[in-house]
């Protein structure tokens, strides 16, 4: 173990300097302009306040590794920005597009980090700082590829590319997940306490509350609509949550897992079509729909996929945004044919594309996700052994160790 | 106890679908124009935030019954907005005027489930969620029917009604929970820890840092004369607190109970009259009156009223809310009386109404929390026992309770 | 000690009350129109929010001091916020100077108090609450009397002066805490524990978002490149600091404090120039150069200066936020240096004023601190013994003392 320790400080830091120093020389040839922006900044600061507040304390349920879940985040996020911001100005110069200007580019950059805080989730506990960084690297560039693809052949605008975000964090670390190695089931370590929990709570009731936000945040036209989509599809989605946990449990209580994720479910739902629905009742019913796919889907998934798959899935990523994510991109399928039944000549194609949009986005999160797991499964990686899974002294220093968690 | 949690089991997740089952209904036939609103939508949010997040962890201070806060206020609050929306909705249709636009009505209905949150706090713990869910339900109606009695027969304006939010939500819950058996004193789960306590700190430092936010959201002239008359009156009712604090304690030390709640007493007592102060120091006066009468309401409620009356008001209701609120009533109509002295013959019938529109608010709060209490204590609805009073394992699950809270 | 606590109570509150009576009597004379404000108020919440409830938890990290770090933090920000307001209204009135609106002079007040929040920091568990309210208020006027010299003598903008804040408070509380007993070294209060320090993590992460706010509250122009710039001084600042923790640290761990205190160093060091910097990769660098004076100042600090000069300082001020801000000082003169090298005449004699402006504050700072560190030793003030340093119960009463923390 101490070598194994000196390896963790021989690589870790001079990773990270080596990316920052990459980033502050591209920094110094990009170009933007940051006078003016089209951007609210109220609106920008609640996205920014989700990514690092709200899922830093919405992955703090393990009880052992707080301290990782919360600055880990912060650490993965702001190096994600910084990269997503410079492959932004590197597109922009080689495809010789708008540039847009500096409070846009670091919302859509912000934006673009879900997908690698919804991936943590997946691998929580299990990776170290160095394959976390270059997961976020490698995710971010799959990520804007995926997105690129989408918007080169299949026509799929920018900002609707964009809110691919949950699918593409989703499936891509169940990928990576597979590639490592299951917790012991006696573990100890792998649970929640009632103070753990609670932190975790305030996570998402601050992820509750700001969702209509980030769904409404690069819509231009409808932004209203949006929100106040948004607020009645999470609004239905909390209600099924409680519901359904009471059914689903053994001796009908309530399962704060269930809560954790059901009540975001219909936020991930309506993040296509939030701006384009006409009457609440229709975001109800989809918030409704995304709740029981989560807590089925949380019901199922670890009966009959995860053992048999052998894929472990620290934070239930697959049934909170995965699932959601992808009824999501049923109802745009599903309301685009309704609304343009009689008059478009044009249907069948349009539904196509959109399809197509979606499976290629799963698609390549797949593909990346397990490629990238087999790489950072390499020796050089230095794999932590699965007797130091979820714990906050192995990357920490204790010195109130004493006291007590 | 087995059969009673079957019994649980079989009516909470029914009784909620049912309602979410309505609501959907009731949202298809309503009509709403949600293209734009004339509420800011960074307001929203934080009115928001402090029902959901901030009264969620205002009520954690019980140590064992940090989930049951934060949970059922969520699922509450979500299922009173979807209902007083609706409810706003019919009664534009009923009474043919004009209809608000959807961010508005969420605003309304976020404001009015304040009534709600309040009234959780004096109950909190000794009512099961499907008391709670009817609570929600009963309240939200007769709060609207009080409002419009308000409005037809007295002329208050909408907005100011609405602001009588804190007045009806404090003496309906003061009725309800004298319907209900006191806990044991005995009982050691009727107390907090330190760490649960620091957990309402939290939830009270966001609530000061919103209010604001609340007591301006409806204002539409003087806003910002709203907002600062505000921050005053919370500012001098902090201070003061911590001065009666220490002169009302045993040993001259401050007790967590008086901070959390007369910190808050100065936003309730100006809540009615922020937008129309001319000076800071009067609503510097009203914050010091507010505080003074909250910590000495606590030091003499306990004493006297409480045994007196056999009323147990877990998070002190009475004096964090209602006693400020009646306060800033008479604190109305005597600005009133001082700003009219001269120029007004009306003086006399202007006082009358306003003396009137306050006190049908209470009589309507008391004699509809009385009703609702002998209601929820029907055998029907399957009242705990005392000895589960305050514990938050006879709801949820705790795969985690060999570790210790 | 009973006759310490008795005098304790007998001083406290009649001090708030004599205080607060003083500020409302004031605030009867002045004057200030709060129609309206060239403030945003989201922009006001967002720094309301930093001082009340950022710095409240960002100071919980003693494991028995929680209470007092946020209650007493809530206490000092609200009666300095009101002095503040009430000495910048005396001065317009003496000064003939144009009045401002009443949301800008709170707004300037909570800016101004960060002064008072940080030197918290420095004495933070070894002042009693008398003595923090003579701090807050001597702090406040030497502040104001610092801006003003500034102002008159050596042409500094208002706006520029007042961001002088964290190095004024940074080395008040350093000499401040000069004339204050160290601790025992053996004091097991003295510490965190890991749910203190998920709290103290809560505080900064809340800080580290609203930074951009902070920094661009009292621009008028390029507001955007403010916000740009901070944002990404603030992301290099947070990486570098996970990097040089490994290398810090004895076995090539993360240390918590570290990051605490280092992530936030770059949004401290571009308060001066935010708005002017050009280019991102400034920021960058500023942010890269200030996470590395705050770890290895903590480093250095610890083992040299604080032995030699007998100063301890509870929280690391003076390296989280006093090399920080000096750092930002030197970057602000560089810069100009820079940009007019060619094209001024005046180059020198501009220098020479920014430099002055800097030293300025930092030895009023020095003077006043040390001053009013001797006079709260005064045995009149009741000095805490060394060993109840560190400890809420002293202050608070604790019901729930057998529960354990």
């Amino acid at each position: 173990m101490p070598s194994k320790y000196r390896n963790f400080r021989n690589n870790v830091p001079w990773l990270i300097l080596f990316l920052e120093a990459v980033f502050i020389v591209l920094f110094f040839f990009s170009t933007g302009d940051a006078s003016s922006s089209s951007i609210s900044y109220p609106v920008f600061q609640d996205v920014n306040h989700m990514v690092i507040f709200g899922f830093g304390f919405f992955l703090t349920f393990l009880k052992r590794y707080g301290f990782s879940s919360t600055g880990f985040n912060l650490l993965i996020i702001v190096l994600g920005v910084q990269c997503s911001v410079l492959i932004e100005g590197l597109l922009a110069f080689l495809l010789q597009s708008e540039n847009e200007d500096g409070l846009k580019r670091i919302t859509k950059a912000t934006v673009s980090m879900t997908a690698v805080a919804i991936s943590t989730g997946a691998v929580l506990g299990k990776t170290n700082p160095m394959q976390l960084i270059l997961m976020t690297v490698v995710e971010i560039m799959f990520f804007r590829m995926s997105r690129w693809i989408n918007n080169m052949f299949l026509q799929v605008p920018d900002n609707i590319s964009l809110m691919h975000v949950h699918l593409f964090g989703a499936y891509f670390s169940l990928a990576v997940s597979s590639r490592f190695s299951e917790p012991s089931p006696s573990s100890k370590k792998n649970a929640s306490t009632s103070k753990s929990d609670l932190f975790s709570m305030l996570g998402t009731l601050f992820l509750w509350v700001f969702w209509p936000s980030f769904n409404s945040v690069l819509v231009v036209d409808n932004k209203t609509k949006a929100i106040c989509n948004t607020y009645f599809a999470l609004a239905v989605s909390a209600v099924t949550a409680f519901m359904l946990s009471v059914l689903t449990t053994k001796d009908g209580k309530f399962r704060m897992t269930h809560i954790h994720s059901a009540v975001l479910a219909g936020g991930i739902t309506v993040t296509y079509t939030a701006h384009s629905i006409e009457y609440p009742w229709i975001a109800m019913i989809l918030g409704l729909l995304s709740s029981v796919i989560a807590v089925l889907g949380s019901y199922c998934l670890e009966r009959c996929l995860t053992p048999a798959l052998k894929i472990h899935d620290t934070s239930g990523v697959h049934f909170t945004f995965g699932l959601p994510a992808v009824l999501g991109a049923l109802a745009h399928v599903v309301l685009l044919v309704i609304r343009d039944w009689t008059n478009s000549p044009r249907l069948g194609y349009l539904v196509m594309i959109r399809i197509g949009a979606f499976c290629l986005t799963i698609s390549v999160a797949l593909v990346a996700g397990f490629i990238t797991g087999l790489i950072l499964n390499l020796k050089l990686f230095k794999t932590i052994p699965v007797s130091k899974y979820f714990e906050d002294q192995f990357y920490w220093e204790f010195p109130h160790l004493a006291v007590g968690f």
